[in-house]
């Protein structure tokens, strides 16, 4: 790969749903108005036929590739995927990511002030869904003026918006690339994420949500929540490679409960910067939404959710990924193929757990060019 | 097997190392007096060559069996495991149980009171070690006159303390039976236990520790560590399979924080349960020892750490156990190979994820029974 960045970066803001046209949500209710902040990097072409929507995960933001000002210290998320010369080459296509409706980067969330009272809307905020994500995206994809994307993809949560994507709006995506996901939240991640919810309930400081109008944050319990979700994002063999039983700046036991080990060093560290940049509440309603993602009790059965998609799907996982398995990607291969719809699988070996897909990974990166180029020709040839 | 319950038990105390004649510690300080709480089952014979150890867990006690009173609603966290016709028959064995050195359930930990201050120890009290715990029982069994143990037997924590004594004290163990444990904690179980720790600290109810001193108690923080924990000493199979994604008492979502799923009703009750019973201290303090338990640390190999033991072992695991894998377990009986040790090996299949070894199971049970009265014949024809 080259070391073509796409250099600075600006965030943009889209605001849709002004009432009374408030957008419906799956929870029953209406909500708007809806702002969304996101990033695009490169140019759209003449007919609008080469833009790429990246979806993010949990904790993600709308900010994938460049940087904000040349001091920023660090590039986007998944900086080494987007730009010229890279997969999805910035030189071909146009890339969009938005921050997701709930969340704490830029666009509607809880955190965001409710026009009504001036103030944050706290748990007002309604409890959204994936499906309620997306269907904001699309809005938001109507306002950039593209009809139909190259090209969904995502991994984590990004992946379920990426299979949202295809079965909501399947004359709107060329191909679907669900890396690291599931098809339904298991018992196992209802359960991570759930206790996660609670360590953040359990601070004193949430005040039942309303955190923000005493000056407050709930932020001991917003850090316990991201040192066990870290666990998950890891595996044994990656934490033991990375860590094993390494005692941190000592010869000895320390006999107290002061900080012994490498690993809980690396944890707390976790937990501390993440406080910095998240918000406890919308820690909240992602990981719900997260939880109520279940194509399967929406349409019946996974096979019938992907009855009507028409997009060629790219399916990827990763060997040493616990939380989002390779047995559960191939649950939703099985029900493309059943379908038979256009679908490609690759278990892709790592040691990084879950947060491979985050991970500069070659072989992903060759898999991705290569599928998106593909499609990309078929496109420009309808 | 038969229903012969050992029936009303009560439990017993012995109190030693008094001062200046304190119990040295691992961590080099000295320790006393140190009490421990203890149940017997059975009747030891003349010889003393019938004595059975039960090294409990994280969270168990000396209540291996039987009923405190008639009016006790459950029995003993083994009850299937001891008793007449049982595994430890107490027809023949006779079988002890003690609350480990730093427990809540009787011995001294951090709730005892300090007799220099006539309060709480609180973080005063010493930080222990498997190893402390272990030298603790031995002078329990000094008390009881049993200078040979037929067995000492325990799952997780117990089974580490099994390890514990067949090595310390390779001349009064005849044999060990360490089940669904490790001969190293690693990384991905001190992290757990770290975050289990984390959640505690907190709590605003803490207070550093000395809660009791103000009478507040660090419930919900306890509350997480422990419903973490949980997820841990199941599998993902078993999960799937008790819970999946079933809904608790309603058939939408609520599109609220209240419960949604019957698995986050299971790890509440499971948290809410938990603190009536435990203290946080007391947690701390337990998790941590189970975090410094590395005999390859001590020794300098595992394989030099088993050197010296002249104990039978049967090595137990669960196959869907991934606290304390199977792997793991094979590293214990791989040192012990090395080392031309007479060492059983069985992975018993089982969905129960690490608490696998807490469920009757009747292969782990003809297994266990069949081991110890092979061992107890050629012990009798000493």
């Amino acid at each position: 790969m080259n070391n073509n960045s796409v250099g600075i970066v600006k965030p943009h803001f889209f605001t849709f749903a002004e009432p009374p046209q408030e957008m419906p949500l799956d929870s029953g209710g209406r909500f708007g108005p809806i702002t969304l902040a996101y990033e695009t990097y490169g140019e759209l072409n003449d007919r609008a036929s080469n833009a790429v929507l990246i979806a993010h995960a949990l904790s993600g933001d709308a900010h994938v590739a460049g940087r904000h000002s040349a001091a920023d210290k660090k590039p986007g998320w998944w900086d080494y995927m987007v730009g010229p010369g890279r997969p999805f080459d910035t030189d071909r296509y146009f890339v969009i990511c938005s921050n997701v409706l709930g969340g704490c980067k830029g666009s509607s969330g809880p955190t965001s002030l409710n026009p009504h009272t001036g103030k944050p809307y706290n748990l007002d905020f309604p409890v959204i869904t994936v499906g309620d994500m997306v269907r904001a995206q699309a809005r938001l994809m109507d306002h950039l003026g593209i009809e139909r994307l190259l090209c969904v993809v995502g991994g984590s949560m990004g992946g379920m918006q990426a299979l949202e994507w295809a079965i909501e709006f399947p004359q709107r995506v060329a191909c679907a690339i669900p890396i690291a996901t599931t098809c339904r939240q298991n018992a196992q991640g209802i359960a991570f994420d759930e206790v996660g919810r609670q360590a953040i309930y359990a601070d004193a400081d949430w005040c039942e949500g309303q955190y923000s109008s005493q000056g407050r944050r709930p932020v001991k319990g917003l850090a316990v929540a991201r040192m066990l979700a870290h666990i998950t994002y890891l595996s044994e063999e990656s934490m033991r490679q990375k860590f094993g039983r390494r005692l941190r700046q000592k010869e000895a036991y320390g006999f107290d409960f002061r900080t012994d080990f490498e690993v809980e060093s690396y944890l707390q560290y976790q937990g501390e910067s993440f406080i910095k940049r998240f918000d406890a509440n919308s820690y909240l309603y992602i990981t719900k939404a997260i939880d109520y993602f279940d194509l399967q009790r929406d349409f019946g059965t996974v096979e019938k959710a992907f009855a009507h998609v028409s997009a060629r799907f790219l399916v990827l996982s990763f060997s040493s990924d616990w939380l989002y398995t390779t047995a559960q990607a191939k649950e939703i291969v099985r029900a493309l193929k059943i379908n038979h719809k256009n679908v490609t699988f690759c278990e892709i070996p790592s040691s990084y757990g879950h947060d491979a897909f985050l991970i500069e990974n070659p072989q992903m990166m060759k898999i991705i060019a290569d599928f998106i180029g593909h499609v990309y020709q078929e496109e420009s040839a309808r």
